[in-house]
């Protein structure tokens, strides 16, 4: 009796069965698989439920709900984001995800998400890079080298053929930790001691930073024609990294203006700045880079689709596999009216 | 290294878990001890971050995402609505919450909520009519015997004296299951085959029935004075249960009006029809029966803080006993800004 029915039973995928999962696929698979995914299901933008993330602000941080549903599956991810959690020694941003069935409201996947959230920023802003970036860029500088970073590289690696990585970050250790785990992977990588430094010769820009803040990682005269700058740090009100100046003189991609105007780098301009929708550049609606000298700007705070591109990619990815374990997370009595005489029975 | 440390784990309590757990307390206990639990967190109300939950239809169902915190703890519930579930074998409405740390983003308790959720529906009930109806109730018209029933049932009993119930549903199979499910405990149980028999000497009506529709379960020839009535299952847009004429001889009570203008009995009536905040009369703020002729209503469509009443009812529950795991749903590298090393060292 105690035995849970199948339909009660909702497969979870760990961090350590992420890790495993990752390894067995590799990085590199992973991140292509993910970043396809999200591409697929942004070239079906309209099939989405689109809601502003639902968040619980507190003094030192913020909880998010992000849901999301394309009619079949539904999903949601919570994440926190505390910037002082560094300082503690804990994750300043963790996360876990869940897919449900439309059609019955049953779970059918729940996920750690602070790994996958991470894969799929990358994934994200490789996707939107291929699509903006200079053709033949080969050097990305990366300004910000903390927890986000070597994902970074990796997926522009693995997603735009890019081969050099200049890093820079303000705190020296975080430098040396990105280049020591990029070590044995296929890209060359130079530290540099200043954010100057680290765009000399750079095609492509990330700018990945955590304070909570309204900070000026990159100024104007670090940006060259023909850049493509991939901003991921400006993503809360009151957290940008880019000078207002560098904004007016880029072409400016975003994932949904409603959310982007709020937490993005353009929460520094006025409301009715002009942006495109990332979504339009995939289907070919509209033009991505139209010249050599042109600054293409993705304006990146992450979207609700992200997570569940992630997650559906995950729930196919463990099919077959041991990476999960099923959780007995819903009650399923025999009678679907007799929840009373299943808890009664199992005394 | 792949061990992961006590941060990263989130204590999970599964249905058999919860089963056991309410065993190990006894059903009365819990019943109470969450019924305590909501009156505690409705007497600090303005304490709580009050949000209307949010929803994703389809055409046969609805998933919702009830979030609310206190300051210090963060709560939401994960509930699905689908009518069509029972003639599949599955829940009409599944469920799970969580409970997290506003300080730090962390999850402190992951739960099943399938069975919590008829147990806090149960005591929010009883804790209403505890405060609403007539002195010395013993006996109490069930009409809808489905899955909530029994908990309804059970927590009058523990919580308001009832000693007698009346069972009515249009399918008298259902009757029957609730009569055998209440056999054995103390109350007295009549088993009635019209409505009109069940609140034949009732001094509080519940009605709980399930069809996602304008019903009329209780017409209003059939509502004494001096009644309480404790309407359950008019809780979403276009499903109510009782006869308008009813709802303007009554005192209406509700849990939050913004959220039960939309989802309660009260869709019926003008939008600024009065109605009283359960949490004032709580708080002795507002008289709630004032006399022995009145009709007193509680219009229960749930509301988020119950949720977040009986997860910290069993996040205490749960302390030094075996009723829970604890699951690796965080990463917790050992340096916060070293993910992508964490999974390296996983290889």
């Amino acid at each position: 009796m105690l035995t849970p029915s199948k339909k009660a039973l909702v497969p979870f995928v760990s961090v350590e069965n992420m890790m495993k999962l990752v390894h067995a696929n590799g990085l590199d698979n992973m991140l292509i698989r993910i970043a396809d995914a999200i591409e697929q299901d942004f070239l079906r933008w309209d099939a989405f439920d689109k809601t502003p993330r639902v968040a619980s602000h507190s003094d030192v941080g913020v909880i998010e709900l992000m849901p999301t549903s394309d009619g079949e599956l539904y999903g949601f991810k919570y994440v926190n984001g505390h910037p002082k959690n560094t300082a503690e020694g804990l994750q300043t941003v963790t996360a876990f995800g869940l897919l449900a069935d439309v059609n019955s409201g049953y779970p059918v996947l729940l996920s750690e998400m602070t790994l996958l959230t991470a894969l799929r920023t990358a994934a994200m802003s490789a996707l939107a890079a291929k699509h903006l970036a200079p053709k033949g860029a080969t050097t990305m500088a990366m300004i910000g080298n903390g927890a986000q970073s070597e994902f970074q590289c990796r997926a522009f690696a693995a997603i735009c053929g890019i081969t050099h990585v200049r890093l820079f970050d303000t705190d020296p250790a975080a430098t040396t930790k990105c280049a020591a785990n990029l070590a044995g992977t296929n890209l060359h990588v130079t530290t540099c001691t200043t954010a100057e430094d680290a765009v000399t010769g750079a095609q492509i820009i990330t700018t990945c930073t955590a304070d909570k803040q309204n900070a000026t990682v990159l100024t104007d005269n670090l940006v060259g024609a023909g850049v493509h700058i991939n901003a991921i740090g400006g993503d809360c009100p009151g957290k940008t990294e880019l000078h207002a100046d560098i904004l007016h003189r880029a072409s400016i991609f975003v994932e949904y203006p409603p959310q982007t105007r709020v937490e993005g780098e353009i929460q520094a301009l006025a409301d009715d700045h002009p942006v495109i929708e990332l979504h339009n550049v995939f289907a070919g609606k509209t033009t991505g880079r139209a010249s050599d000298k042109q600054i293409t700007l993705f304006d990146s705070v992450g979207f609700a689709i992200e997570d569940f591109s992630a997650l559906r990619t995950i729930l196919t990815a463990i099919k077959g596999t041991d990476f999960f374990i099923n959780l007995d997370m819903l009650a399923d009595p025999d009678d679907p009216r007799d929840l009373y005489g299943m808890l009664n029975r199992a005394k």
